[in-house]
């Protein structure tokens, strides 16, 4: 499984990602799930994967080859929504090929898909396996794929539109780490991502591995925190 | 959905479990999922299901029509082993009879059984819509049906094999909480149940709807101690 968060505020764009990779849980490998689309000053498009590998590879590459063809490419679109319209039909152009034989494999994956183009805000879609999506407003800030439960509860209670991108980013890493305790199949290193609205850079990119003293301090500081908040409350009168 | 978590703890039992039942949205009732079979004294079996609604009812009453008669039954059992095995067969029976049409249906339920009969220390038993089953151990005092995954959470960083009954209840009820706010296939009223270990009757069982004054304050407590938390922690330094 795989667990990726992203959420358009107020600010600007979070993206969160960790990087485990299963198919049963003794074949297990790290692969990057965020990935870049940059022409600095003119665009920033970022994406992050969840499902079948092969898919997702697979739909990276044809838009990584054709970013310079004469095909509709995430460098010659116009806006965001066309962005996600051309990652949609890719990966419905990768399933329609590799599914052919079915043997009951699911080819399908999941992208979070944000950025900003000139002449846009910044904008951030979810598309479907089945290629189509749809655009995250301020009313519900945050798309998750991969293994979202465990780490929802946390983004219903802080994040709204106006919170500040790093109190965003934060509360991404706990929803990560929230998800990690209580799932093998999502795991460190973590790709985190902060894109300030109308920078049109995405140069605050950093990398959090199980030595990153800080991210251990903040699953920590959470820990003992929410103890903490649990022995204050009183117990239930009946 | 249905959401029911139970904990063996070293002073007793918890039991907790939502009431909602949905196919589809538009058909959602109130059905009660925690159930008692009870000889003050010398048994207490507790019982709470999720999965298909006509397979927990058929096998829960077929479980009472022979309690009194000479096949195995939940008041002639002599350990709680006993107990997890009639649940089980009895859940594999009733499978058996409706699902021979087959129709794509789930026709499976998922059952947490507990208690204590004379002569031996409270149980916990987890039975898979299989009909096999797993015993609860100190490692890990807690079972969970249904829609699991929101409340996992602060159950991971909270229980252990040495935390009081009421806390106990609290945490369960704060993993109730956070399901019913991201899930709406949960929902109120509530049943809890709190068992002594020795004691031999089930009579502290509440039910809590949406007019119970402490449960609405423990999830605002909770929410508000959250926040409060996520604000104290420092952002990461990069």
């Amino acid at each position: 499984m795989t667990y990726c968060v992203a959420m358009a505020l107020k600010d600007g764009l979070v993206f969160a990602a960790d990087s485990r990779t299963n198919a049963g849980v003794d074949q297990i490998a790290t692969y990057r799930k965020l990935h870049k689309f940059v022409i600095e000053g003119e665009r920033v498009i970022l994406m992050m994967t969840a499902g079948n590998l092969a898919t997702t590879q697979s739909v990276l590459s044809l838009m990584r080859m054709r970013l310079n063809s004469d095909r509709p490419n995430l460098f010659g679109a116009a806006t965001m929504y066309d962005v996600a319209t051309i990652v949609g039909a890719t990966g419905r152009e990768v399933v329609a090929r590799d599914a052919g034989q079915g043997q009951g494999v699911d080819f399908g994956s999941s992208f979070i898909v944000g950025g900003q183009i000139q002449g846009e805000p910044p904008r951030l879609f979810l598309i479907y396996p089945e290629g189509n999506f749809i655009e995250c407003t301020p009313d519900t800030p945050y798309f998750q794929i991969g293994e979202t439960k465990y780490g929802k509860p946390i983004l219903d209670r802080v994040i709204d539109y106006h919170t500040s991108l790093d109190d965003g980013i934060k509360c991404a890493l706990i929803s990560i780490d929230s998800t990690i305790r209580s799932n093998l199949s999502v795991g460190l290193p973590l790709d985190v991502l902060r894109y300030r609205r109308g920078s049109f850079i995405a140069s605050e990119h950093f990398n959090l591995d199980e030595h990153h003293e800080g991210f251990h301090q903040l699953g920590e500081a959470w820990s003992v925190g929410l103890r903490d908040v649990f022995h204050r409350i009183p117990n239930l009168k009946w």
